[in-house]
């Protein structure tokens, strides 16, 4: 990103800033490694929250998206959306009735880890017209968040699924820790087996993650979901998933105070940069200032150590910041400024933002 | 909070649910310790970012609000509150237009600790009609953020912008470290004498923080920013600043997933609860099963330890958070739930929230 001194000082900080070039090879490069691999890519819009961007993947290939939350599947189907899957046990009486009214505007694809919430999916969709709505097994393989832990276990909800009414069992939903990828793999194996004696098959086998985007089909899998790729960020970085030329967002902000000569404070704090630390014990990267370290975020501050930095930002400069964890940034921001040929273009809209229920 | 169990099935989480009786108790208790020390109130909206709750502040006998960016101030103007500090160094060419704008629709002041900002707001006013705007001199009296450092750099700072077309000194902007005031005490009458010695009086010393309530005037302040006290949270609690009963605002969430006797995964996530620890080891409190500990967030999930508890929740219950801190909260959601006398009466709509810039 060569941003010109003329361009910064227009720039109303603090603000997210994405690089539309940048994005348009990210999605190019995952769109080529599913299709090199024979995998459908179900890219993950957590990270964007955009209808705008969500096109963009379509596009070039995708044949759906996913979205963790119903808030924001719902969003995305009143832009025109039509195969989403929700990649989350979706609980609670008051999210059925909204359950019902999005699966009669898009194909919907499910998901869950236990009885219950497949109960609930069935009191959604009973005496519904139309196809059942399909629903995937989440099934942990080792991250330790939601989903089945045995093959056993994800054979026997399979089987409970598939006698509810108003809904088809259709496969696994996978999130494998990073890495190798041979338990997953067995462990889909072994299901695959399970259900088989029961006469169900696994038509949809559901992973994801970028990180493990280099692994892309070796878990047995028919779609990928990913998100981050999009956009990239330093955890990516430190993980060898991006360049630094991948990375399509940064938050710019402004130095508004140097109280002393070891500190600089800008007006990016943790209401734009969020305090997801990602596993690192500073708050961003300054990329123009690899010696600086944000060490500490208040609400509206960012506290920069600048003391080693041989040509330390002074009051009134822009300095970029690279995010720890993009996808929180996007979801404290109702708009990104956005580039395209190095030229300033219309912001990017974040219209599923704050869609957490 | 007494909730019934009919209540809490028609909830649609995660979602932030406020009580807005605590809400004013809470207003009615600080408005009575600021008008007890004889010392103006004059809140800081960012804990709730809603004019409709400025109001209520305003209502009880606050003299105006404090905003921590730009963007908010506009936003309150709008909403017709008429008395709007700004404790920020708001810096940037693009920033000047709006300040102006701003400053004819309200009784603005500002605050800094540079002569580049202060040069900036200049800028912004020179050749405005009215008044001149009242500008505040930031100080640092051991808090490490921003601010002057000295009295004599503040009444250095006090001459420069006495100086400025369309800008009047007005006084200190002071952000005191919780705990014993002297030093702050001996700051403000050091910059005091100094300021006398140019001419220069002090019309008004703002202090602020909810944690140095129960110190309100020992700083010699003549008005008081506080925010965090109108919800109070968990970290509150931990500083001795509020009692259980007066924390106003919880996040409800559902258990989506019980995947091991351990282990409890509920729908609320950094996207809601914020990554903010606030020197907790842990992402928030679970009131109603003390045993539970939040060990680590997802974006959309929360991971509950709840191997200690005698009686933990089970998928499809609602589980209540105190956040560890509120301010963040607010500023992730669109509008909070509401309750009066124990019913859900409209919701607040959080009309700031966003406004980073």
């Amino acid at each position: 990103m060569n941003l010109s001194d003329t361009f910064l000082r227009t720039l109303d900080t603090p603000a997210a800033l994405v690089d539309l070039d940048v994005v348009a090879r990210n999605i190019a490069r995952h769109q080529h490694a599913c299709t090199q691999a024979g995998v459908r890519n179900r890219p993950h819009i957590k990270t964007h929250k955009s209808a705008q961007i969500a096109r963009l993947q379509l596009a070039a290939g995708a044949t759906g998206i996913t979205c963790q939350k119903l808030g924001e599947a719902e969003v995305m189907a009143a832009a025109g959306i039509d195969d989403i899957l929700i990649s989350y046990n979706v609980a609670g009486a008051a999210k059925l009735p909204r359950l019902r009214a999005l699966a009669s505007r898009c194909r919907l694809t499910l998901s869950c880890d236990n009885a219950t919430v497949a109960d609930g999916y069935a009191r959604a969709f009973d005496g519904r017209d139309g196809a059942p709505v399909r629903v995937l097994v989440e099934c942990d393989t080792g991250r330790q968040r939601c989903g089945v832990s045995s093959p056993e276990a994800a054979a026997a909800l399979a089987q409970h699924i598939a006698a509810l009414p108003g809904l088809a069992f259709d496969g696994l939903l996978l999130y494998p820790p990073e890495g190798d990828l041979t338990p997953t793999r067995a462990f889909v194996e072994a299901t695959r087996s399970a259900c088989a004696a029961h006469g169900l098959a696994l038509h949809t086998i559901s992973s994801g993650g970028t990180p493990n985007r280099a692994r892309i089909g070796q878990a047995g899998e028919t779609e990928y979901r990913a998100g981050t790729y999009l956009y990239n960020d330093r955890q990516m970085l430190r993980m060898g998933a991006a360049a630094p030329e991948d990375c399509a967002l940064h938050v710019m902000a402004t130095v508004v105070s140097r109280p002393d000569a070891g500190r600089a404070m800008i007006d990016a704090g943790s209401k734009i940069l969020s305090s997801d630390l990602a596993g690192f014990s500073d708050f961003g990267l300054l990329p123009d200032h690899p010696q600086a370290r944000i060490y500490k975020l208040a609400e509206e501050h960012g506290f920069v150590d600048v003391s080693a930095c041989a040509h330390p930002p002074q009051v009134g400069d822009v300095v970029r910041v690279l995010p720890n964890h993009v996808c929180v940034v996007s979801n404290l921001l109702d708009r990104v400024l956005a580039l395209r040929g190095g030229q300033a273009t219309d912001p990017i809209v974040i219209d599923a933002r704050g869609r957490v229920a």
